[in-house]
């Protein structure tokens, strides 16, 4: 794990405004345990400044190889832990889900995403790298609500 | 992730001494991020009651399916984020290296490793469940430099 995207999104009746959106980087070279330290300081920072209702994460899918799948685990434990610090409730979606509530369908393409959240946000230029506008997806797909009511019928097949 | 064990080693001069050891449990039931913050409250507790000179971990075997990868991952990057918090540095090595180390040859069953640790440290009884064993041999392997040297040797094939 070397980057890691984040985005806040406010929701008010209806009208999404992203207030904060980047991502965090981690000094390279550095041992890991030290790597991990400074993503940590930065995520608790970022609740302190940003004090948000609710932390939406990606439910992260298990076709992907182990040793993705524990880097992603290194870093999203730190995301839970300082979400449960910060007595933040967290809320997981697929990148599915992500999709299908911001782009219309479960196989939109990177590009697709950052074209559909720069317009439903109004930002001037398409969110760039793309974990940047997973992140801000991740919030949109929260606070629309469509990925909720898409997991329920997942549930009920 | 529900059981995480620990065992702290003092070695004086070649003398082996078990400082503490035991499991983590996190409560069952609760959201994982509450989970997770349980572990890190122990695991940043036992740094400072124990503060060690290094926090031995075991590396992960790339073997193991994805599921198991983001959950050992979630529960190493809080450890590994402990130990730095606390100044400590971390050592890691394989189920094999540790093995080698404790039992003389790396495919010793679990309850080998129990018999050889409890004979290692002078226990009374065999260290039991196996990860609470594991933890110690981790600790064993790191300080008698077993595994160390086992590592070189692999490192220069």
């Amino acid at each position: 794990m070397s980057r890691c995207g984040y985005g806040a999104v406010r929701g008010d009746r209806g009208r999404l405004e992203a207030v904060a959106h980047g991502h965090l980087t981690t000094p390279p070279g550095l041992p890991l345990s030290e790597r991990l330290r400074s993503l940590w300081v930065d995520l608790c920072e970022l609740l302190t400044d940003l004090r948000p209702d609710v932390m939406v994460v990606e439910r992260v899918l298990f076709q992907v190889n182990a040793r993705t799948a524990m880097s992603v685990g290194q870093a999203s434990g730190l995301a839970l832990v300082a979400a449960a610090q910060a007595g933040c409730p967290v809320a997981e979606y697929s990148p599915n889900e992500v999709k299908l509530a911001v782009a219309g369908y479960g196989a939109a393409t990177k590009r697709q995403v950052q074209a559909m959240v720069q317009v439903q946000l109004g930002l001037d230029a398409p969110p760039s790298p793309a974990d940047r506008a997973d992140a801000l997806a991740l919030a949109v797909c929260h606070l629309t609500g469509s990925g909720l009511r898409h997991a329920l019928v997942e549930a009920r097949r």
